[in-house]
């Protein structure tokens, strides 16, 4: 932990690199670098060791070319290598108790945010470990999309939904070359000891480095438009409802 | 990225071995390597670069102790040395929206998935670069109770909330020995190509390393009876169906 300077230093280093990678080399993931990757998201912190998730890792080329069609049509998730659906799992504990004679409560929206925040840790140390043995990967927020036609693909118990899903693959050389993109300015995201509304000023700087030749109005308003009032976000919402009202369901 | 195997194996062997802190040294954490850890987290993957999340930064001793009795008691966290909450933040995008003159749709649960996912993701890579660090860290899922008084203490405004809390510090001696526990058999954990309920034989394999003396169904009954049943475990639940609840609000 910590004790070789030289060690800190890459391990700092490869998590700033880090970027996503969305075109990949047809070379294949060795079998002991998969095992390594999955083996680094087991070992994430977890809410009291419980492992509040599952990984549906995804191998049959068919479900792959599903998986693309439902995220919003993403054929670069088809060409992946390895595809892991990190599962926020709230029906296995379950079924431990029901094994165990118990006629436990149903799980409620406090246990699904907490295995939610469990999966998307295990996929963060997915990520990282991909990243150092030279294998590039890109989330997938649009998994929580189609909740009728997901849970029928992945065959998904009522108290078992999506939370992320992470491609992998050896990036291409042009992906290799491709510029990081910035983060927004540090005072934007940090806030000292409670909320601080960011005022119109600092919104601005906000996303001052992101405008290009644009002023913010225009900027902002085409980004609002392609993203936050899109088809596919407007679907997110639809589906996510349906999960969290599905995780209700044995309730009451 | 992965040119160099010595680094590789550094990252691996350093995210296996990262373990939870809650017994901290008193010796501060200087200034560069907090804002390495900050760093670590503003530099992971977020979704469509939008950074859907803010960090409360938690100087204030009295804020930190009051955290401590909000979050189900627990007076390591006032002990620790940085306190960071992770909030998953649809507000300050939506402020960006109503800055450029846009009357934006309220942000839906699709919308605070995202941004909870966001927030583990930073947050996690906050962890791995604080461990490299020599710095150790815990992760505290009760930062989900108390909707009120927690809402209240932060100042959130209704389209965000907190998505996980993390302290850090350097770990005692006896912290540095304490084994970390064992992880569930991988197949208990990796599906493939679809979710794959565990068989009653597999939910007792799954736990099979944790029972010490006791019986499968005394380890999980106490189990059972000690989180999954616990009051904390209730207030979860209420104050998380609170906080889903606050995201709609402004609808309708």
């Amino acid at each position: 932990m910590g004790e070789e300077r030289q060690s800190v230093h890459a391990i700092f280093d490869e998590l700033v690199a880090r970027k996503s990678v969305r075109a990949f080399e047809d070379r294949e993931i060795p079998k002991d670098v998969r095992s390594r990757i999955l083996e680094a998201a087991f070992q994430a912190p977890t809410a009291g060791n419980q492992q509040l998730y599952s990984i549906i890792d995804v191998h049959d080329q068919q479900v792959r070319e599903r998986l693309a069609e439902l995220c919003d049509h993403q054929p670069f998730i088809a060409k992946a290598k390895m595809v892991l659906v990190f599962v926020a799992d709230c029906e296995k504990w379950h079924a431990a108790y029901e094994e165990a004679g118990i006629d436990a409560r149903p799980a409620g929206p406090g246990d699904l945010l907490l295995s939610f925040a469990d999966a998307a840790i295990a996929a963060q140390n997915a990520v990282v470990a991909a990243w150092a043995e030279g294998v590039g990967s890109c989330y997938i927020g649009d998994v929580l999309e189609r909740y009728e036609a997901m849970r029928e693909l992945l065959r998904l118990p009522c108290q078992a939904m999506p939370a992320v899903m992470l491609v992998f693959g050896y990036p291409t050389e042009q992906q290799k070359r491709r510029p990081k993109p910035l983060r927004m300015p540090s005072d934007c995201v940090v806030m000292r000891d409670a909320y601080q509304p960011l005022s119109g000023e600092k919104l601005r700087e906000m996303l001052a480095s992101r405008l290009g030749t644009k002023g913010f109005e225009e900027w902002v308003r085409a980004f609002h438009d392609r993203k936050y009032a899109s088809a596919f976000a407007a679907e997110m919402n639809r589906s996510a409802a349906c999960y969290l009202e599905a995780f209700g369901e044995r309730e009451g």
